[in-house]
């Protein structure tokens, strides 16, 4: 077994705290990985305090995970000691149905392997994430990071990267084509970068004027305040795609009406009240609402090298381990641009 | 001006009855018809209910016409005396914005000109209805009726052909993917015929196991009872896309739950209360909730020419006008196969 450090919760909402376990020894087709830096995901909040009822204790929060490769299995193809790479949302999936098969892991119809809080396959063993000192993972699960983007920078490419740049694919947003971005945090700032490397006219909508020069720093064509009328006006009918990182309570009825004939509502996020929308809004129009979670691993893998043939990645504030509780707090009052990365050297 | 005779409602939910009216003398762009059958929407007893609140009295309802060119404008070049031609939901729209541009009059932003019950782009003129001897309409809203099929069963392709037609062209729905179809009547029938003839394996979904025979004999390759928990399972994660064609209130998440990953519902109806889905329902399987109104005019005319092609056509019961109550009766028990249409000549 491979003894690990890590920062853990005890039990629902606890504050993180120093924690030894230990990590498998390789299997034929696993990859050991001593962990450089993990960006802390809003969805490691959501987990710490068991929000979806789903979360297993003790908790090593992280999904967006790049290191350093130390030792490979030996059925291992992809990947030798001194590889850089990454693991993200997901650490195994059924890889027999339908959307697996199709490198669609992400909706994986027995349930993915989630990256920590999750069973592996045997049904009992617990997954523990990113914020500790190493990983083992199936190199199924693995992916390569390009070389030339500051390594800090790449962690959250693994989840608010893909997450933003999956949907942006799939319906080829790109040239000719009006995206809109609600909500500027993690995935917003992503979808900002995604969006305007793609070609397309880039707006962020939001409720706080004064987030209106971060938007346009970071590449976006337009800024509309949702709560001022006659900015709000301005936005109707207007966009082809609209992406929704938002995860609070909110009427999408407010964007819907913002999206052009045949229009796209994307959401990505999970906010704890159904969506409700009247008939008459999308059969008048021939609007969409879909949903999107992260990306199959193929496309993660996608999306790093185009990440790294375009020079784009997160904006990050980088701290110590022990520093955690603190960025929660932060993250709360949305005090980040944009992305906390944690240093794991400062757990070594 | 133009005497002609129709049926009208006098008064929200009156029976329909003789009435005589004028048609408009032809302007330059005008083609006049001779109508020599007309189909039967649902909407049309929505209308002449006032179920929407928009309804224009005395109301001569009908929106699937079909007919003969009696009489042209001088700067008609499309048309002339003798052709066989037909009208559906519009007669007229802004013909500026990007949606007419488009060839999406359907969605014109400013407001399209309902057949009947609408009002003419001069603010005051009330439209009616293809329940009369002749209509006098501007040649960019007249199609072209391919030789070869029988008028009266072309008539119901002018709504419920398009209106199926459509969504089924925008996803691009054909072999290799598997479609289903919620509700067997008018909208219904008409997109297991199209489903079929694009290649698509089609499913009826019905809450009623005494329409399998029927459903089969329409072409569909298979039938599921939804209510039936054995074969509610069966429809599990299978469709790529579902035509929902109901107008009564139901659950959308028993039909999403039937989608496989990145599967699209289409809703087609206008139930009176909100679609709720609850978020996750989308993000975690990538699914879609769209709308889809009628078709545009140039895609009607696509519609037509397939359908003149393929030799496809409504399954109709032709009826006097006389009888037009007694079918709204009908209508209402879903006791038709699956679409009454006048025939005119009743009327002369």
């Amino acid at each position: 077994m491979i003894e690990t450090k890590g920062f853990a919760a005890e039990r629902a909402g606890a504050a993180l705290a120093p924690f030894a376990f230990s990590r498998r020894d390789p299997r034929p087709q696993d990859v050991v990985i001593d962990i450089s830096h993990c960006g802390v995901c809003h969805t490691d909040i959501h987990f710490v305090r068991n929000d979806f009822g789903m979360s297993l204790y003790p908790m090593v929060p992280g999904h967006e995970i790049v290191g350093t490769v130390t030792a490979v299995g030996s059925g291992v193809t992809k990947f030798k000691a001194g590889d850089r790479v990454g693991v993200g949302c997901l650490v195994d999936s059924c890889r027999e149905c339908e959307s697996c098969r199709h490198g669609l892991e992400q909706y994986c119809q027995k349930g993915f392997v989630l990256t920590y809080s999750g069973l592996e396959k045997d049904g009992t063993t617990v997954t523990q994430g990113g914020y500790s000192t190493k990983i083992v993972v199936d190199e199924a699960f693995v992916l390569s990071v390009p070389a030339g983007l500051a390594v800090e920078r790449v962690a959250p490419l693994l989840c608010a990267g893909i997450t933003t740049y999956s949907p942006l694919r799939r319906w080829k947003v790109g040239a000719g084509h009006r995206l809109a971005v609600v909500g500027l945090g993690g995935l917003g700032h992503m979808a900002v970068k995604l969006g305007v490397s793609f070609g397309a006219e880039v707006t962020v909508l939001s409720t706080s004027p004064s987030k209106k020069a971060d938007a346009i720093s970071l590449g976006a064509h337009d800024f509309v305040v949702t709560t001022d009328t006659a900015d709000g006006a301005r936005a109707a009918n207007r966009f082809d795609f609209i992406l929704d990182t938002l995860s609070a309570v909110h009427d999408y009825n407010t964007y819907l009406a913002m999206l052009k004939t045949e229009g796209t509502l994307v959401c990505l996020g999970l906010p704890p009240e159904p969506i409700q929308v009247p008939p008459a809004a999308l059969v008048f129009t021939g609007r969409c609402v879909a949903g999107s979670l992260i990306g199959g691993l193929p496309q993660t893998q996608e999306m790093l090298n185009y990440c790294g043939e375009h020079d784009i990645m997160a904006d990050v504030e980088v701290i110590p381990m022990d520093r955690i509780n603190e960025a929660y707090e932060r993250m709360l009052r949305s005090d980040v641009k944009y992305r906390f990365v944690i240093d794991l050297a400062s757990l070594r």
